[in-house]
């Protein structure tokens, strides 16, 4: 999508550099800042610390670091077993990642022959993962298709006012490669001239709605509200929110949804007030081998993510000066850019990363396969 | 209660200094900063800042605003304006504010009268205000002794764990002068030795739980775990809370509750889960005259509560070095507390202060008369 009327993705392969490149989702929206992903190592380290992250963009990164550590002569089973271990929840990354270890398997290489074959890896092993991004994001295109008719039915019933939509998180191009998942529908309805109005949960701890979803629907021209997670509920009862729709890291068998921590509370409220609640589902997302939401493990992350939140320093008169467009070509200073604590060190904390959305609140499923009651 | 083994209240008068003084609780956890109340325009700015906040607490100090306006020389109708239009939503302040006007009509006062009768005025309206601390305070413990048997009853099915209970934003000893009234039931188990655990909803935007309810449950040596508004949904799908209780700004007369945003989350997702979800009540908050909770007026605040987080800056190593008990004593370095912008100037943001929840919801009311299944 675009930034600054440049249309961008969140990973992607140079040709003529033979490398591939992405963008550090740490340092948005006040820098846009490009970095090279050049080996299984930079791999696991982009995930841990969420340079990049989203279920679907877990699994095209795991793809690419899967072509590095066979490049860089590393084990391809360990490679396998490190990658996984970045991040428990998120089923894209297992899939991705098991993906990449079958084209291994089926052109007959071993751990053991990667080094020989080196050449030949590099190229095969680089379609396929190249492939998964495409997948990516087809699927994305596809939910937007499927999801765009139910922003249309809403739109005839609100005579030219915009359609009010409430997303958790970040479930836009930044979290995927292109379009996004609960953004795809969004971007095509406000492409197509329907006049769309995102309202944005901030989404402790953090606040990948403020920093991602604000920032990606912004620089697209996409109208929004930045409001606190605890707003939506509110919105809701005040008949300011037509429809939800949120993404997820993984859905179970019987259609239960994990996504970031706080989208249950989001699908109670909408059930409570009869406002549709949907989920955008790759089924790349799609776990059949999890029976249950109760079987999917919960992330539980680094207590100073809650502890310790960032953000662009004031200047002496409280006021703020540096942060401005200029900031987004990545030349911008950084100095600003600061941690403060919200609390005194040592302050008891829980930071689950997720919870489970049960199926029986979940309006339908956008999948690329069409909207689907059921997510199997 | 209790700061470093001290007993403090949150706002009281010196006789020896004939003065009023209270806590800055915009400054807390970091620091224990002691004000005096000495005017009608201080007690409408600290009122308006948030430097003493809490339904209840708002009412008191609106009664010492009442005080030092008649003291002060000016028109007790014109301070009482001045004084509702501070903060909309909390009932206490009208109620507080009222009862003084009924002191001085009742004494034959007018608002021209007030300076010829000085004096009179006064010694008598200090009494009346006092009377209304006093009345907050015997509240607070009676809804603490009303509240303590349901916690007690809890106890008894967990075999010495703790009875784990979830509140939403402060409504502690600083939200009112003494004990609070969500955490007056805590605070009686705990000196009582029946083993509790707090969780605690930061309450975004300003962070009411983190910055004031860990730190008096902390302060007074009640265990506690800090969570994000986004986890008490997980929390009880997960059976690790064992009942909410919760503060109010204002109950309805059909029992519809106002209180902090994002209360209504947490009333669903109890319901959701067949976990009791009571709301502490002094009478001062209930209106009768506010038929539900469609017509209580909801405050909207600065948008740049949501925009810009303060907090501790870190050091250059990103450890936080310089906060610990010395602060508490007022003599603490200034210096490293700062704000930071978590999104760009100009992000479109709203501000909701609080949110209703219905009746419908309510377990049941812990009031100075008992426990309630209903308001009135």
């Amino acid at each position: 999508m675009k930034i600054n009327e440049t249309t961008h993705t969140s990973i992607w392969y140079d040709k003529d550099q033979n490398k591939i490149f992405y963008i550090d989702q740490t340092l948005l929206p006040w820098e846009l800042k490009i970095r090279e992903l050049g080996s299984l190592d930079d791999t696991v380290r982009a995930v841990r610390n969420m340079e990049v992250r989203g279920a679907p963009l877990i699994g095209v990164t795991a793809a690419f670091g899967m072509w590095l550590a066979a490049v860089g002569g590393h084990n391809i089973e360990d490679a396998a077993r490190m990658l996984l271990a970045t991040r428990p929840t998120a089923v894209n990354l297992q899939w991705a990642v098991n993906k990449m270890l079958e084209d291994f398997h089926s052109r007959g290489l071993s751990a053991d022959s990667r080094v020989s074959e080196k050449h030949k890896i590099k190229i095969k092993t680089l379609n396929a993962a190249l492939e998964i991004r495409d997948l990516e994001i087809s699927c994305s295109k596809s939910i937007g298709e499927n999801g765009l008719h139910l922003i249309e039915n809403l739109a005839k019933k609100k005579n030219g006012k915009p359609v009010n939509i409430l997303t958790h998180c970040n479930a836009g191009w930044l979290a995927c490669v292109e379009w996004g998942t609960a953004t795809a529908p969004i971007y095509m309805a406000h492409d197509k001239g329907i006049p769309v109005h995102v309202w944005v949960d901030e989404t402790r701890p953090r606040n990948q709605g403020a920093k991602l979803t604000a920032f990606e629907l912004g620089a697209h021209g996409v109208p929004y509200t930045l409001i606190p997670d605890n707003t939506g509920g509110h919105l809701m009862q005040e008949g300011m929110v037509d429809m939800v729709i949120v993404g997820c890291d993984r859905v179970a068998a019987n259609g239960d949804v994990a996504n970031k921590i706080g989208t249950y509370l989001k699908a109670l409220a909408a059930k409570d007030n009869n406002i549709p609640f949907y989920v955008a589902m790759p089924y790349s997302s799609y776990d059949p081998d999890t029976p249950t939401g109760k079987d999917i493990p919960i992330e539980e992350r680094d207590p100073d993510e809650v502890r310790i939140v960032d953000g662009e320093r004031l200047t002496g008169n409280g006021e703020q000066g540096t942060v401005n467009g200029d900031r987004l070509t990545g030349n911008g200073e950084r100095g600003s850019l600061i941690g403060v604590a919200i609390v005194p060190e040592g302050t008891p904390v829980a930071n689950y990363g997720f919870d489970i959305t049960p199926a029986r609140l979940v309006s339908g499923y956008i999948t690329e396969k069409g909207l689907r009651r059921d997510a199997s």
